[in-house]
Order: C-alpha cells, then sequence, then structure tokens
C-alpha cells in the first residue's frame, strides 16, 4: 500500500508501554550470501555497462571487488549502481520518472571509489534481481574490472521452514514457492509492504501477510510486534494508522484508511487464534473496539457517510463506488469485533456488537441489493470489489452471495481490480460461496499470470491487460515484492488442500 | 602537476626496502573541526538549494545533521553535494564537462538519506570552501532542514607554526598566510600536488613544498617520505617517474617528465641542507646520480636530444618551444649534483660532473644565446621560460643574466605563462640576477592577482589575462590549492626578508 495524505502539526497518541514491548519483539534478522550468474568481467571503461542477473530476488547488502586494467589508477571511477527487481525496470529512464511518489525510491546510487583494487561496500538495504553498474569515468589510464559481487541477504524468516508445495499441479506449487519468498523477503523487521517501496508496516497488508505466516514461517512473534506497534502510536482520537513507521522513532504515519483501521479487529482475533495470547487480548482489545467504535460513529441512516467512504482504499482505482465496500467492510470487521468479545468474554459488547451487525445488514441490503440486476449496486455500478465485501460481509444470503460471485466472475470493464490485495479477497469471496474450482482458476490465472510475465516474487500491481500499469506514474517506483500479494500459500494450504472454506 | 602519459604493461623497478622506509615515515594526520558561516535552516523541498560558505579553503571530510519538516518522512531523502573550492566552480555544470581529464574529480555526490532525522557522515575527503546542497527529492509529505555542518579537517601539518608574517606591507602579508595555508592543506600523508586533485606526489611540485616546509612546518620526516617513494617506486631504467601514488600500495607513475626526474637531485640536496641526514643521503645519492646520467645520455652534440625534450614539463603551453629549457635543466641539475658529490666525498665525480657542466654550458650558449637579440632565442621563439632557465642554470655570465631577465620582463603575448610553477622560476631567477624590486613586484601583482580575484589558497592555473582557462578543458577539475603555488612564503622569508639571492 502507498498513498499521500498530509496532516499539519500531527502528533500521534503514544502508548510508550506497547512501543517498549513492541521494540523487545524486535526480530533478529538472517543472513545468506549470494553471488550473481556468471559475467563477463572484461575491464569497462568509460561509459561501459555491465548487467548482473543474480538469478532470483534479494533483499541485502552489496558488496563489490574491483580491479583494474591498464595503468595505475591516476583518479577514482565513478560508478552508478541500479538495482532492479525486474527487466522491465532497467528500461526505464530513472532521470525521467515524474510521478506523484518520490524518486528517491528509485534504487540509484552514483559511487566514487578512490581506492583500486578495492573493496566498495554499499551501505544500504536493495531489493533487487538485476544490478546494472555503468562507468560513469575512469580515466584514460586504467578501466575497471568488477571481479566479485556479492549479496549479503537480511529476512526475519526462517528459511529452514520454506518447504515446497508438492501438489501434482506444477503452477500451483510454483505460485506456492514464489508466494512465500515474497512474504519472506518482505519479512524484515517488521512485516514490511515492499522491500523496495515503502518499507512501512501497512495494516492492510499486515493482515494478509499474518495469515500467509501462519501457514509458513509461523514466525507470531513478528505479528504481534506488529499489532503493538500499530497500537502504540495511534491517531489522537485513537484510530489506528494505515501504516506505522517502525524505524529507530516508531511513529503512526498521518493516513487513515477507514477500511484498513477496520482490519485491526480482524488481524487481532486472527492472531490470538494461531496464538491464544492472553497479555495481546488485554493489551489491543479495547483497540480494537475503538476501531469498531470510530466505524459506528460514521454511519448516517445506517450507512456509512461519505467522509468515511473516502477514506476506504479498497483497491487502486479511481473510478471504483466505494460505497457498498465501506458499509461492508464495517460489517465484516463487526464479526471479528465479536469474536473477541467473546474470546474476552464480555458479554454485553457482544450482545451489543450483535445487534449492531443485523442492524447495517438490513441497511446494506436495503440499500444495495438489486432485485433487477440480481447483485450488489453501489451508486448506480456494478463492481467486482462491491460483490466481493457484501459476501465476506455475509451481507446477503447464501443464494445471494453465490450468485452475486457469479456475476463477479463474467463481469469485464471498468473498473478493474487492480492489485493483487483486491484479487486476494476475490478469492477469498469464491470459496465463501463455494465456487472452488473458479478460486482456483483465479489464484492460478492471476497469480500465474505474474509468472508468465517473468516474476520472481509477487507484484504490488498486475493487471492482466495492462501490464506495464502504475499507480504512481511510473513503474520505475512499483514494488515488484509486496506483502499483498504473498496471500497464494495461504488460500492453497488453508482452503484449496484443506477443503476449508469457512 | 597532471598529464597523460600511458604505457602499456608497465612494470616499475621496485626496491622494498625503501619503501618500507616511507612507510615508517607515514604521518599522522592533525584534525580540527570547522563550521560554517551562519547560513538559513529554513526547510527544503524537492529542488530546493543551499549554500554553506565556511569562509576558508578546508580538507576534511563533512558530517550534516539533518531534519525534517512535515509529516514523518514517508521516503528517503535525496540530495546532491557540491564541494567547490571557488565560486566560480559554483558557476559549472558539472554534466557540461567533456575535458580529457577524469570527470570523476568533479567533487559531487548524490546521496540517499534512509534514515531521518539523522546524521550524514560522508566517507570520502574534500577540499573546498563552499557546499551547495540540493535537494533532489523528499517526498510531498516533508521537506529537509540541514541543522548544521561540520567539517572534521585533516593535515600532517603542525598549524601552531603557520605564524603571520607582519612587513608592514599588508600584500606581502596577506600572500605569505595564503601560500602556508595553501602548503598547509596540500600536506597529507604526502605532499600532494592539490588535495581536490590529482592528490598525488609529483616531483616538479615535492620540490617546491619543500622549499616552502623549510621555512614554515619545517616536516623534514614528511620531505624525506617522498624521497623515499620516489626512489622506491621508479622505471625499469632507474628513471624517477614524474609522480607517484602514494596509497595502500605505493607506486611510481607510468609517466616520466625530463625536468622532474633532473629535479630529484635538487630536491634531495636542499633536504640535506636542512638535516645532513646521512641515511638518505646513502640510500638516494645513487638514485640521483642515475637522473643525472640519463640526463646526460640523451645529449646529441652536446644538446638535449628532441625526445628528451618533448619530456619536459616546463609550464602549461602548446606553444612553448622547450629546446632550451631542457639543456638548462640539466645545467641547473649538475649544479646540485656536484653539492651531492661533494657532500658525499665522490672527488671523481665531482671531478666529472664539472667538466660535464662546462661543455654543455657553452654548448647552450653557443646554441641559444643571441648577439642580436641579447636573450636566449630557442628555435627562433623568445619566450620568458627560456631566459628564466637559461638565467637559474648560469648558463651566461652575470650581464648576459641581468639583461636577458630585463628582457623578460618586458616580454608580452606568446607563449605566455600559465602556472604559478612557471611564475616561481620567474621569480626566482629575477632574484638571481639581482632585480629585487622586481621580483617582490611581480610576486605581489601575480600571486596578489589570484588574491583580488578571490582566492583563499592560491591556485594551479592563473593567467591574470584569461581569469577562467583550464589546461583540462574546464576549470570544474582545475585545482584550487595547488603545491607549486604555496612558494610566496619561501621567496618571502628566504629571499625578500633575508636579502639572500644565492
Amino acid at each position: 500500500m502507498a498513498l499521500i495524505s498530509i496532516i499539519e502539526d500531527f502528533h500521534p497518541l503514544i502508548d510508550a508501554r506497547l512501543l517498549a514491548r513492541a521494540e523487545a519483539l524486535r526480530p533478529a534478522l538472517q543472513h545468506e550470501e549470494r553471488l550473481p550468474l556468471p559475467f563477463n568481467d572484461a575491464p569497462l571503461g568509460k561509459g561501459a555497462e555491465l548487467l548482473l542477473d543474480f538469478g532470483e530476488h534479494l533483499v541485502g547488502r552489496m558488496t563489490l571487488t574491483l580491479g583494474t586494467a591498464g595503468s595505475h589508477p591516476d583518479a577514482p571511477a565513478t560508478v552508478k549502481l541500479f538495482f532492479a527487481e525486474t527487466l522491465r525496470e532497467l528500461d526505464e529512464d530513472p532521470a525521467a520518472f515524474d510521478g506523484w511518489l518520490s524518486r528517491s525510491w528509485i534504487q540509484e546510487e552514483t559511487v566514487h571509489v578512490d581506492e583500486l583494487p578495492g573493496i566498495l561496500t554499499l551501505p544500504r538495504r536493495y531489493a533487487f534481481r538485476y544490478l546494472r553498474i555503468t562507468v560513469l569515468d575512469t580515466s584514460p589510464k586504467y578501466k575497471l574490472i568488477v571481479r566479485n559481487a556479492l549479496c549479503r541477504t537480511e529476512t526475519s524468516a526462517d528459511r529452514t521452514r520454506m518447504k515446497p508445495l508438492c501438489s501434482g499441479d506444477e503452477k500451483l506449487d510454483r505460485i506456492h514457492a514464489v508466494s512465500l519468498k515474497t512474504l519472506a523477503d518482505c519479512m524484515q523487521e517488521v512485516f514490511e509492504d515492499g522491500p523496495k517501496r515503502d518499507r512501512r508496516l501497512w495494516m492492510g497488508d499486515l493482515r494478509l501477510q499474518a495469515l500467509t505466516n501462519a501457514v509458513s514461517f509461523r514466525n507470531f512473534d513478528l505479528v504481534k510486534r506488529c499489532l503493538y506497534l500499530f497500537g502504540g502510536s495511534r491517531f489522537p482520537d485513537g484510530r489506528v494508522s494505515a501504516n506505522v513507521f517502525a524505524g529507530a522513532r516508531p511513529e503512526g504515519d498521518d493516513t487513515f484508511l477507514f477500511d484498513y483501521a477496520l482490519l485491526f479487529p480482524a488481524a487481532l482475533e486472527e492472531y490470538l487464534e494461531g496464538t491464544n495470547d492472553a497479555e495481546a487480548l488485554d493489551d489491543l482489545y479495547p483497540i480494537a473496539m475503538e476501531q469498531i467504535d470510530y466505524g459506528l460513529r460514521q454511519q448516517e441512516d445506517g450507512l456509512v457517510n461519505a467522509a468515511a467512504v473516502k477514506d476506504c482504499f479498497i483497491d487502486w482505482s479511481d473510478t471504483l463506488d466505494r460505497t457498498a465496500c465501506a458499509g461492508a467492510v464495517l460489517l465484516y470487521a463487526l464479526r471479528y469485533a465479536q469474536r473477541l468479545a467473546e474470546r474476552k468474554g464480555d458479554a454485553a459488547r457482544l450482545e451489543e456488537l450483535r445487534r449492531q451487525s443485523d442492524t447495517l445488514r438490513e441497511a446494506l441490503l436495503r440499500r444495495f441489493w438489486s432485485e433487477d440486476e440480481q447483485c450488489f449496486v453501489s451508486n448506480g455500478q456494478i463492481s467486482a470489489a462491491s460483490q466481493v465485501w457484501m459476501v465476506l460481509a455475509d451481507a446477503g444470503t447464501p443464494e445471494q452471495a453465490r450468485q452475486t460471485m457469479r456475476r463477479a466472475l463474467s463481469l469485464r470493464g471498468t473498473p478493474h481490480m487492480t492489485t493483487p490485495y483486491m484479487h486476494h479477497y476475490f478469492v477469498m469471496a469464491l470459496l465463501k460461496v463455494g465456487l472452488r474450482t473458479e478460486a482456483e482458476q483465479h489464484l492460478k490465472d492471476y497469480w500465474g499470470g505474474m509468472l508468465d510475465a517473468g516474476a520472481d516474487t509477487f507484484w504490488e500491481c498486475w493487471e492482466p491487460e495492462k501490464p506495464g500499469s502504475s499507480p504512481y506514474g511510473g513503474l520505475i517506483v512499483n514494488s515488484f515484492c509486496h506483502a499483498w500479494s504473498c496471500t497464494p500459500a495461504y488460500i492453497i494450504e488453508k482452503h484449496l488442500l484443506n477443503q476449508d472454506t469457512k
């Protein structure tokens, strides 16, 4: 996830105790060493280029062993290093990028090397498979030789748990493997949304990472740490930020997303399902309920008001009408809130939540169900997103749900679903209504499509109809290893293999 | 000094004992901390610039304290840092430089800062007075603030010895001070030619630095170290390289300059004059004599042959005829060689050197003295350089010498003298013939002209008629703190104040 909201003089509500707990859970990083595939180590003069291919997506730090040919070097060498996750990025001109995200995300360095031969150690972390080295200058007296390149990888995932799937379906096995690789490369000191960009902890992404983590690396401490970070620095009125900066001074961003905040209760409930962590329940239950209360307060005439709808992410789309989705996400969250209240033994609250759910469900059906269309219509718009969230929220009857997902499967045209984030929930909705074959096929078509297009890890954005699209005005800043795209392993292990379609 | 010569498969003659001795003399560097003049620390958005002025020329490493304004930084900051010795360099476009030197010498860095607020420590050493910081990008959510900038200076000069001159002549005092500052900033682990470029030990520069060092910092060990470096890695036939790379693996360059090699005996003799160092005499006397022998072997019909003339530097000039100069430099070197032979008690060699000197002197006079012109003419060309070196070599009678220097003073037109290196020897020749007032005036006009043009340290190149000239195709790679320009303090202290015109 990544978008831009700016609040002047934003002072988050800090809970130092929760942040200290999060700090105590900061994971140690694991390291491995990786070399590039064999390359031509011929001397490189001014303007020469060398492309190193490490054969797989990596997250880590780079050391280059540099030599020279010709006379004793009489001037520093100046080299440009461009780290790219995909071959497509290499075709982009960094200087030409003029999108609305910071160009600082472009993984390009210009470095002077004073002492040659020597070792060039780059201090920053990169996410990449390819490294293009351009010699900007040496001197007429010598050329540069790249003798070796070493990447020291970083992850907090225990890779020994990365077991290959042997389903008999090669495509499914490959999707599963790339899904876990994607998650592992995003698992750093927090669950990052993307190790290239923007390296932050986003609530919507975390929820999906945590689900996949539960069927793979099972690093529940990292999930806990992230939930505590969200709890530890919130909006002044208690809302959970859309994302948290997890650096030396953890702080919630001044960006709020209505649907992301409402996924906090879901993520907490799912974490507790895996751990039964009483401390986390005690510490975070009130915060989960604050998100629900905020959501409920945004109701007008039983529906979510326009301002809150505007705060809904759902998918990257300028044309999507999110009114139905916003209400559905609130209803969806109320179900997780009820489970939390049960877990907490908070009977009064549980009773109240049930009543609130019923009222909201009725209002949503009344407002969005179209007898004519036999699906959900949001201000005149029939989108997959509206069907998906209404189905996931249990807004209609099972019959309505099945019908609406069949409709969703046949939808073509605007608004497309553009992100794996949305496609994940689409598949979940298909599974929910028992369209298991269609769910599996969609998973293989959509994530498999990225593989066919050359993915080593799953991408932030993928529109099969528009393979070079970017929500940022230039795919050079797209993330090609992205948290919210890692869920196939979860879907396969939890739902396709186990026949569990809860 | 700096020029380009390339010898394929150059394998220098290494004397490991001499290099080990040089290594043992590697000086400890002294450090001081310097802050910029007060500056505006307003927040800097994308594209904003900040110019820091440190008020004086510095050589050292930089630390920036960076803060932010606005939201929590959600992307790295990308900043371009351009270190410039003079204001003029700031007007140059680094990207437009297309000269024959390496553009790697341009002191420009592009750096990503991932953690903000934070301290940015740059690993390289810079020579500069000005630092221009350009914010290439932050993000729409925040701006960058430069809170502080600190330069930790580096020099092997003992600055406590940098005593101001109080001659009563303000200009002379200022020239003296800037001269010592120039030398101090060039004194690092060797006597560098320029701390910006090319940071190497050049023979011609060393000789002048050593003279100035003797009347100021008196770091004779550093002179010795440099002489041993020249002795320790030479051309396979024993010649002294024009320069030595003094890094982790000291090595003589594959560049040879006839006049520079012949200054080795002079520099050795002058070092011994200050130290009476018997070890250095024993170790380096044979090497000094090798340079003389090489020079003598280049004679044809009693004069220096064309190939050796071509290897003569003398001054940056494409039009200068160096034939007379080459012969004169050889004769000049023979004088120092005789002093070395005396010092060594090598009577046979001394006798031989005297004979060789006399023969050469006669040949030079016969060939280059013009009765018609009453000065020295080199292949039809009357240049200051020819007069200067003939005079310094004692080629003619005192009367001829005085006449020729009067002529040199009045010379206008091509070839100009272009460098302080040449101007130094010009002043020395004026002093030699007793034109003391003219010498002082020239010193004040020429070096004072750089001060008037804004110099904080004396420059590599200075042509009052062409203030923006560069021998490299772009003054952005010119050195503005240059070894061979540091001699006014020597001239003032040794010759103007002491009335000594040896």
